[in-house]
């Protein structure tokens, strides 16, 4: 297979674009490729403070890579969550995305879970009830909580992750199969942000597939952690990736399609338009200060007073 | 296991309704909870004219059957296709769909697709672009065409048919694939009546497993044709339904959830509101009378003619 736009051998091949590029050509047309998407959803410009969550895996070292590459204002948060298994996990991956950012001269912001509230996410895990033993509820909740802190006390415009195409219809598919109204109507590669503290968010790499961010993060040499989490092993959302990639070898281009026609009916106003969060009571926690759902602190804030006070 | 009513040897378990039954009780249980299904979703009454769609398989059969059961005015309406492959598949359905009739002194209606309109599904696929070669989408029209025109003709107050929860499912998750609002939309156990002649249509059935409906009609001794219809072989349904299925194995009840709560996130007005449909422009075809999208002739007038012109 030869590369469309000058004939030398092909690295990858593109299916549902019917492209398939070398390797220079495809270094060129990923971050092109992404600068469409960030225009065509409207999610950022190049005056815009950026903040890219990045755990030292392919997908977020590869957006933090592209938008360095663009030219775009960004910087990293690093979140050391304290995770101990497989490879010692999180000091693997933090010393990955501190060596990214030293070689680009970018800024890396770190925050430590265990020095800011005394505890690892594996020890907060331990002892809470939430997530049936399983700490990728708690994990999730605390990473969101401390993302939106950090782009908002630290004045960022918006906050990016390196959500690809297999994530994002996972996570499609999982809201489908209990109709999960609420976040279908959140689900999108831009989430506004709003009057009570919720940062803007943006995910412009969503309509990549995984496979395509692999490629980008091995020919252009990014040094990524390769390990899942090793909490994530027999996760709902791997299942239903291998649902979706069953159903993609089958009909190449059906997660593309999957996704894409999910983003146009939103657009015709199917479901539930996402609550003016205000209106439908959004309540600012106490203690930290972020937006929350319900009256009183917020459910980080609940554990974390428990955790302590147990 | 136990029946949980008598305690005698159950001989089917439903997992999702933690309830093993043995067989008197499962024969009463199922059109208990038909009845139940057909009161929730304000399907019919006592005194409506019913007419059931019957294709001589075990969902169809099994209906009228509990119809018949709960004392329900229903008659049946049998469509001949003119299918010839696998067990001269038309000829035989018929005969047991006649058969079933007769031995319970109900009547069945026979509308012959050959001598009304001079060809059998085989020969108008034949002769037409639709589908791709393959008869389902003309076959489908069709169909739908016929019933809905008997029912109005005859005076019927609703049509029925014995689409089951695997069926519904499989449907589901075809227009989430490609997220197919407009048919989202119109999905549900019942589809209202419309003020150009679309019949009333409701699907008793459809919070059934197939595999309770198999039981049903296996238990209760009713005759039915085992095989799929011969060109259903590789459709894009029965590969939705093993995508079903496998998940359905690994997460029993999986299905239910995934119906049910699509219908309770309907009733809370997501995905958009059927359109008001002569507001958006129904027509009535100027050839058969009955309601279509387009001015000008219906998709089955416009096939047949064409077909008869060619």
């Amino acid at each position: 297979m030869k590369c469309r736009k000058c004939g030398e051998k092909a690295v990858i091949n593109m299916p549902q674009h019917k492209l398939a590029l070398c390797k220079q050509h495809y270094l060129e047309w990923m971050p092109e490729q992404t600068e469409r998407f960030i225009q065509k959803y409207h999610m950022f410009g190049r005056e815009d403070r950026i903040l890219a969550a990045v755990s030292g895996g392919k997908d977020s070292l590869s957006l933090w890579d592209i938008l360095w590459r663009l030219g775009y204002k960004c910087d990293g948060l690093y979140i050391c969550l304290g995770i101990e298994g497989g490879v010692n996990y999180s000091a693997e991956s933090q010393r990955l995305a501190e060596k990214f950012a030293e070689e680009r001269g970018l800024r890396l912001r770190v925050y430590d879970i265990a020095s800011e509230h005394g505890q690892t996410i594996s020890e907060i895990n331990a002892r809470t009830s939430r997530g049936q033993n399983k700490p990728c509820s708690v994990c999730g909740m605390v990473k969101r909580q401390v993302m939106n802190r950090v782009a908002r006390e630290e004045g960022y415009q918006v906050l990016v992750t390196g959500h690809n195409l297999d994530d994002e219809a996972a996570v499609l598919f999982g809201n489908t199969l209990n109709w999960a109204v609420g976040y279908l109507a959140r689900q999108g590669p831009v989430l506004e942000a709003n009057a009570l503290g919720l940062a803007r968010k943006a995910k412009p790499l969503c309509r990549f597939y995984e496979r395509e961010m692999t490629a980008y993060a091995l020919l252009s040499g990014i040094e990524y952690i390769y390990d899942e989490c090793p909490y994530a092993v027999g996760s709902k959302s791997i299942y239903y990736k291998e649902i979706l990639n069953k159903m993609e070898a089958d009909r190449p281009g059906l997660k593309l399609t999957y996704y894409l026609s999910f983003l146009e009916a939103k657009k015709t106003g199917a479901f539930i338009k996402p609550a003016d969060d205000e209106k439908e009571g959004m309540h600012t926690c106490p203690t930290c200060g972020q937006p929350t759902t319900a009256a009183g602190e917020c459910s980080f804030c609940k554990m974390m007073t428990k955790i302590h006070g147990a």
